[in-house]
């Protein structure tokens, strides 16, 4: 028999998508399945994309720049400039998707066995990237029952001399935690001191529903050399299937080595670039009503939820998700068992498992991440059948559940 | 000031677009710039692809499954066994190109510091990637003055106890060579014997031209557990800028475990895999033209090259790469200078520095890789700008001409 690669079998498994093949059965036995599991916008990607792409006149579909078709590099550095970044068009590199991004950016920020520190909770993805760049991942914890802030002093009880990168999402998934401008410039501030990157996700930068305006880390102070914000069309516009990402950063020199990444991979998809560039001609009222939309299933879902028993949640303050809470001791085994053995009225739902979104599994075994891209009255069905699930389970696995109920802020 | 990782510092810069800011500051002076540098075909992209885009209706460009849309999937399994593969689509998985394909294949097959064996020169990028999966290339070398036959004995000679996979390219970028029947079977038992997997790079399978037919890795026996082949549209349709490719094995562990590499890019392109399904609809016409175009520039190329002195080449059998010996001791200065320095009547030729395509890089230091994507009258100009730039190369730098001459087979 050979023998596969140890990292190939210790791979981290994606919990958003690991439990696919119980979702697929339960569609097969005419089962509805709600996905909250997956932050796939149901929004149409908007029509001025597709209709680019329909015009498209060239006659072959040829590799692009390795670093991206100029005239789409173009307008997007305007987009960000348009945010007061100011940004040349070197800072601005066009990546396969927001996943490339990770990957490229810690490749070139570390090597094998440093330490990367990420607030857990942490979209489960980054653990799996980290590893795959032999990276390890120094978590510090925000807890749901501080509203997932995240400690100062934690992140600087994390570093070591192995230490090269700060790594946060702001918004967050998977918390909707909505980094302050204080909480920016304490971190801006460790990584001058300890000579670190500061790498922000910030794919989710329109989706900020309290008053505060989001604060991009690009907009730090004496940060410039230090700061790789990772971005996306994929949630601004509805387009996740367009794969298509970009890294900005003010340093050339990570740009030189992100560009030996990208050469090897040739170029991203064309197709994708295309349709980013002509959705950057939506004017303002796009982002304003998409915002509006994500808030108001956002308000309907925390007023749904704190209707069922047994809850404790943290009323998300950007993006689209939310973890929860639940009164049971095993997430996995309670999100596959809605799947396998549960419905309600021939519907189920499909939930995160916890346990993924963190290092310290055991923190997340008792909760479970929500992605809000279903509308009010899909949500109002899916959040029937947690509930009702969670009664059911109560029933099947008394042993599974545990008792208690509190709302946070 | 912050330290970039080492192994970015290192990482492999592609010999392939290395050159691209001197071919655009050429660009710039109003210079034309033939390339032969990148396997990048002139051919159009078969309309029937583009019309399933503009006719595509879904609003939601959605996250595919992260093995690939199903539909596509099952009509790839069903052209692959046009060829008698006899495959279950569980045996074919889409990847973002076969450059995902290849790193993909080499993080599940080998651990950190293990080794695969790769016949040199090599189609470049498979270093780079086995570098960033931490691998040790152990390369075979295959020389011009024999063909590039590559020696069974050199093979076994390469393996040690770290030894994993041996890679081909199978017809060969960038040398056109196409592997018999009785070389693929010498290898299949020396991955049995050594209990290792045979990795072969199938994307140019249409284009042989010679009598002897293709022989697919995937019919051989006895290997059903232990090969994967890596493909891609690009070359096939003319589509590199849609970054599709896929993976085929019938080894169910190994698909197990690309799947969790898959699932934390998430998905391939959708745009991408809506074109190549529906180029799958294009009859055995269409590879037989493409075929046929392919041959007579070949044919034209190497009639042109044997009126170069000093030039030593061998006739390629297969794809639509060749090496060539020039006549001077640094092909990488001799290229760049092709691009700084030269033009012949406003044009120069962009050609690939052999150096890159080999470990032992000291072998490639006179030779150049040379792609035959443009037609036979413009590779007519770009052969006149290598010429006359080889005599004035000889002029302007004879302490870095020699003097050879010689046409192999």
């Amino acid at each position: 028999m050979f023998k596969f690669s140890e990292r190939g079998a210790n791979a981290y498994q994606s919990p958003i998508r690991k439990l696919v093949p119980f979702a697929d059965a339960a569609k097969k036995k005419g089962t509805h399945v709600w996905h909250l599991n997956i932050g796939q916008p149901d929004l149409e990607t908007p029509a001025i994309g597709m209709n680019a792409i329909r015009n498209m006149s060239q006659k072959i579909i040829s590799y692009s720049p390795s670093k991206g078709i100029p005239s789409y590099i173009k307008k997007l550095t305007q987009f960000y400039n348009g945010f007061g970044y100011n940004l040349n068009e070197d800072d601005v590199f066009i990546t396969t998707g927001a996943s490339e991004g990770v990957i490229f950016a810690l490749l070139s920020l570390a090597d094998m066995g440093d330490e990367v520190i990420i607030p857990e909770p942490f979209y489960a993805n980054y653990k799996g990237f980290a590893e795959m760049a032999g990276l390890v991942v120094k978590p510090v914890t925000a807890r749901l029952e501080d509203n997932f802030s995240v400690k100062m002093e934690d992140f600087e009880a994390c570093i070591s001399d192995k230490t090269k990168v700060i790594f946060i999402c702001n918004p967050a998934n998977p918390t909707g935690k909505v980094y302050s401008k204080e909480e920016l410039i304490i971190l801006s501030n460790l990584c001058k001191k300890y000579n670190l990157f500061l790498v922000v996700d910030e794919v989710y930068r329109e989706l900020c529903y309290s008053e505060e305006p989001f604060q991009s880390a690009l907009m730090l102070e004496g940060m410039e050399d230090r700061v790789v914000i990772i971005d996306s069309i994929s949630k601004r516009f509805s387009a996740t299937g367009a794969r298509i990402g970009s890294l900005v950063s003010r340093n050339a020199e990570f740009h030189n080595i992100v560009l030996k990444y990208a050469q090897l991979r040739l170029s991203s998809p064309t197709f994708g670039q295309v349709l980013a560039e002509a959705l950057l001609d939506l004017d303002q009222s796009y982002f304003e009503t998409v915002k509006e939309v994500y808030d108001k299933r956002r308000i309907h879902l925390v007023n749904r939820l704190q209707k069922i028993d047994g809850l404790t949640f943290s009323n998300p303050k950007g993006a689209f998700f939310m973890m929860i809470e639940l009164p049971i001791l095993d997430s996995d085994h309670f999100c596959q068992w809605l799947l396998e053995d549960f419905d309600y009225q021939g519907e189920t739902v499909m939930l995160a498992p916890g346990s993924g979104f963190y290092i310290n599994e055991e923190i997340g075994k008792t909760q479970v991440r929500v992605a809000y891209v279903l509308n009010e009255e899909q949500i109002e069905k899916a959040i029937d059948c947690l509930e009702i699930g969670l009664s059911t389970y109560k029933e099947k696995f008394p042993n599974l559940y545990k008792f208690e109920n509190s709302v946070l802020s």
